[in-house]
């Protein structure tokens, strides 16, 4: 007999309860959806944070340069600005043309074909996965700042944050974004705060002084390419800040109705409050002398580079501008810490609906497109969750490193969908459709998008390849692979199990097996429930692999009196499958083509070690005997409490699951009726 | 629909063969049984190999007193010898009593009670295992002794040979005792002549000297308690030559015919031999003057204690006597080191034997007692490898430390495995039994044996308990633990599932329920499966989670003029089992009690990677169904073939398995018989 596990009603249910909370009926999938206010923190969080690492790692580069280079800081900033713009007014023709959630995916795949979409549909996984990763990495740098004792369990941290949000986005959208609206407002308040407070102090000549303005660090001599080059470097990085505004095109249908148009003023929203807390606090760290190193050790002056990490440029300028150890200090570390954790979360929500979506069109298992007890698409959340980790713990959760591999995704994805937007313009154009200004406008905008676009990820892929971007252009491409070998998969076997006509019923006969292996309760109700069946023909079946328990068999047959005939089948290969296949095949040489139905007693175990002192014979024999053509497996259930008697646990019913350890008393009405009469009517 | 497997015809079958070769039928048994110069090699290496490591560690214990000490080795070494023939002269008696292959176990479990037998049980277990980790420590010990270059992968190699050994006796008794027969018997003759030749040079004068005779190390001054205690640590450890002594007794079923009188034989001329080597190698290896200490650093004149070990007390001799690098020396190492692994090869022909007979009594998982393919309990074998493999990396393979643990669980089994047969032939002289000087013959026999393994038992116990055997006395208890709770369970199952006055047949009513997805093929033979079997009523039940899909499917429903009814199921929480089972419950409302069976469409796909692709849910469904009471579930399996059109790869089909792909057209005869017709004779 074969055992398994009982699902529901285990303990393992209610500890699954308590953490994810009670199942949602699907009609609440409305009540689910985001009003403005909560979409904002949700959506906007990825894009609104990276202005916690964009500016930082734009300095960084330039100061490669040495001290001097930060007077480009302001140019390659608004150049970074101006992008941002470009991209936000591209996104909102998107969001208005395809608000199905699928975004760049979907436009790609709809307008430039099923290859685009696959690239840029690997390309936004692997983004996705990284969000996570460099957004948890530098809200621990934030947090080591403000705590530096915390340093050592960086990485443990870093991982146990994952964990957390794949845990709160597992309990559902709605109570995530209810938990995650306040820091966002915060941090947005209080960095803007912490912008006006500082350029008014400079205005009034009492300029904030950041720890590190002192340190110095030499420049190397470079050659006119290196300077380009560091320069666009520096851009590279400083485009970082652009990461998360596909996001709000990846939600639209997780927004409150109107969809597009909710959708379309978060983004605008968002994107202004991105560009004035980038451009604010660069303009802030210039003026208070941010000095900020990739190697803490290259600065001159900065003192234990060895044991402490420098803290973010956030916390530098927190504590130029408020005075270290304040308590706005602490405020702004921990807003900016708590949207770092939240722009994660951004991925959280993006990832498993893309997910979907793929699984939707058969490029990613169908497990993908499952919604759980939450009405979340759990399995993409744990997948997500569990890359990351994995991420995390490659790269030892260190920001630089991550941010290597970041960005090239985006931009794949960005520069596909605002091309497929560009053929999607044309293609009204020629058909005439849609208002003739508000095409040429989007045929111009997105234009302008996909240009720029993809001049951008040309200077990123060059000064980020080497860097460890590579990687990126190693998975990106497994994916692809992947994708299209599932599809592939999955359309080969749509195609054989599709109905067409040659499908026609007709399947005869009915010669029903019991497998009897000892004269035990479990396989008289097997027999039971084949006698209740009325099959046309059915026999109890010993497979002997040991001469006297037969034996002995066959006298207590005789002794019940159980008048279904008992065939003995050796099997001097102590094997239970084959027998039994010879003798179906005997059977219908005898009686012409039959469906045989197999009777399995199956044992039902409260335990999981309870399957352990159970032979796993019946489950091989089951699998077995399903290769053999024309048979049908009929389990029957027998659950075990004696488990329970012992160690006094029992597990909760099933509704509908009346009494147990009785079956075959439960709807007994005469003792041992004559079974020779239900052959007699074959 | 659930994904399984396919279990036959797959890669991995063609794998297992090539390792283990082709099953064997049952009566092939017989076939398989050891004669007498097999059986020598198989259950006596264990008891010569311990002449490998006895001596040493017994001249070793010694020096911990100081090289005067060493004077007293003849005498414990007889004290050795003295108990050797005791043991010996005990299990010619047990064979004789008890010839089924249980040894101590079964003597104290029938004499004794179920407990003393699980005390002997769980000993018995625990050495087994440390007689692999023991002895393929020591064989590695000599092969490094030989080639010292191999001495970083000494756990490498010891868990190597375990996993070898493990592969060899899966294959199968006989195959193993021939390719193990050599090296034993080259053992026995290899040190014979050695020891000869030693001890002739010594009468010529010509004395072997070993490279160690001119290393001293310094005495402590010990007190006369402590002088006491060294003597009875170093007959401790030189007990460990009576290790496996006991094999023979619980490898009885195995040897062939006569079993008793060639068991006896066989343990009477491995007793010897075992004599003869044993004290032969600790003469030679005084009169060589072998000063082998634990800690090789400690000996005054061994110069690279650091970075290699000192060589074998077994190669130092062999050294000494043919000198360092000659053939005969190479020809020493390698049959030592042969018969050691050997050894361990004695275990994993106990170690099933013994799980067996407890799986037999219900005290340990019924799979220990299943004879694989190869006609051995493969399970066990299994078992035994890798707990072996897991001692060895826990103590690093070194025979210093697992020594520790080793001899306190054969003198348990020994002691009681005598105090038992004191009983036996007490009963048998109350009962008047048998032949009444045999009876007193046994009874003195096994008096003495019984007292002098309990003061031994003793003696180890107080001399090695703090040197580590404490983890025995802890691994003991949990066994006998364990194995107490296994029987108490199966006990409470069987009284379960036993068949008593109160089991009647009569289970009623058969109403058939066949879960329909989509309109596709395999949804369809189920439902042709469940209209062959002709049941009384039967309703094709869709389970909607999808509002649309549902529409669908009912279309296509009435378009393919499908006359049984379609039942649509509304599931706001997207569950499966829940509706159906309300669904159930409604209609035993209505109808009465009755069984129902539930039709389930199941995959079976070719490569485990598949059913990644395809949902769990099904098998959810099924263990949730299978809870409630009075159900059956019907598994209709659909064998997707398209991976293997793919990918070209076919695998072997199981006999009877005639056609695959088209079931539902297999059997066809009419198109689409009116399903009406079969519902009207209700």
């Amino acid at each position: 007999m074969t055992t398994e596990g009982k699902q529901p009603g285990s303990d393992s249910r209610s500890a699954k309860r308590l953490l994810l909370g009670e199942p949602l009926p699907t009609d609440k999938l409305d009540g689910q959806l985001l009003p403005k206010k909560l979409a904002l923190p949700i959506f906007a969080s990825d894009a609104l944070s990276s202005v916690a690492y964009a500016p930082q790692e734009l300095l960084m580069i330039l100061m490669l340069g040495g001290l001097a280079f930060l007077s480009f800081a302001p140019w390659v900033a608004a150049c970074v600005v101006v992008l941002l713009v470009v991209v936000v007014a591209s996104y909102r023709q998107l969001i208005k043309a395809y608000p199905s959630g699928g975004g760049d995916y979907e436009v790609a795949h709809k307008n430039l074909g099923e290859k685009a979409g696959l690239v840029v549909a690997s390309a936004l996984l692997v983004d996705y996965v990284l969000t996570v990763a460099v957004s948890v990495a530098s809200g621990v740098d934030n947090i080591i700042s403000a705590l530096p004792d915390l340093n050592p369990w960086r990485i443990e941290l870093a991982v146990g944050f994952v964990l957390l949000l794949m845990a709160v986005n597992l309990r559902g959208v709605r109570e995530s974004s209810k938990a995650f609206a306040v820091p966002t407002y915060l941090f947005i308040g209080s960095v803007f705060v912490m912008i006006v407070v500082g350029l008014l102090r400079t205005a009034f000549g009492d300029a904030p002084v950041a720890s590190s303005a002192a340190f110095t660090v030499e420049g190397e001599d470079l050659s006119r390419a290196a300077f380009i080059l560091l320069l666009l470097r520096a851009f590279s990085s400083g485009c970082s800040a652009l990461t998360g505004v596909e996001a709000v095109s990846n939600g639209v249908p997780a927004f409150r109705r109107p969809k597009v148009r909710n959708a379309q003023s978060t983004l605008v929203l968002m994107g202004g409050t991105a560009i004035v807390l980038f451009a604010g606090l660069t303009a802030v760290a210039l003026v208070s002398g941010v000095h900020y190193a990739e190697n803490a050790c290259s600065l001159d002056g900065f003192a234990n580079c060895e044991t402490a990490p420098q803290p973010s440029l956030m916390a530098q300028v927190a504590a130029a501008v408020f005075g270290q150890g304040s308590i706005l200090f602490f405020i702004i570390q921990a807003a900016t810490a708590c949207v770092l954790l939240l722009a994660a979360n951004t991925a959280f929500n993006g990832f498993p609906l893309l997910g979907a979506v793929l699984a939707r069109d058969a490029y990613a298992p169908k497990s993908l497109n499952t919604r759980g007890d939450r009405l979340v698409f759990s399995n993409g959340m744990i997948l997500l969750g569990l890359a990351a980790c994995a991420i995390l713990v490659i790269y030892q959760a260190s920001l630089t490193q991550l941010i290597q591999l970041y960005i090239i995704g985006v931009f794949v994805s960005f520069t596909l969908g605002q091309t497929g937007m560009v053929r999607h313009w044309v293609r009204m154009l020629r058909a005439g459709e849609g208002d003739r200004g508000e095409v040429w406008r989007g045929l111009v905008i997105n234009s302008g998008g996909a240009l720029l676009t993809a001049v951008v990820l040309i200077v990123v892929t060059v000064t980020k390849f080497t860097h460890g971007a590579w990687l990126v252009f190693v998975l990106m491409p497994v994916l692809y692979t992947l994708m299209l070998g599932v599809n592939r998969y999955y359309r080969d076997v749509d195609r054989e199990i599709e109905v067409d006509d040659t499908t026609t019923f007709g399947s005869a006969g009915d010669h029903a097996i019991v497998m009897i292996g000892k004269m035990q309760k479990p396989a008289l109700k097997a027999l039971d429930y084949a006698l209740a069946a009325r099959h046309e023909s059915i026999a109890a079946v010993h497979v002997s692999t040991d001469e006297e328990a037969t034996r002995l068999l066959e006298n207590q047959w005789k002794q019940q009196d159980i008048r279904v005939p008992l065939v003995i089948l050796e099997s001097p290969y102590r094997d239970f499958a084959v027998p039994i296949v010879t003798y179906i095949k005997r059977y219908r040489e005898l009686h012409g083509p039959t469906v045989v139905t197999v009777y399995l007693p199956q044992y039902i175990v409260g335990h999981w070690w309870e399957s352990l002192l159970h032979n796993r014979r019946a489950k091989r024999v089951r699998n077995q005997l399903m290769l053999v053509h024309g048979v049908a497996i009929a389990l029957v259930p027998w659950l075990l409490d004696s488990s329970e008697l012992i160690y006094g646990r029992r597990s909760r019913p099933l509704p509908g699951q009346e009494r147990r350890g009785e079956p075959i008393r439960a709807v007994t009405r005469t003792p041992l009726p004559p079974p020779g009469d239900r052959h007699a009517h074959r």
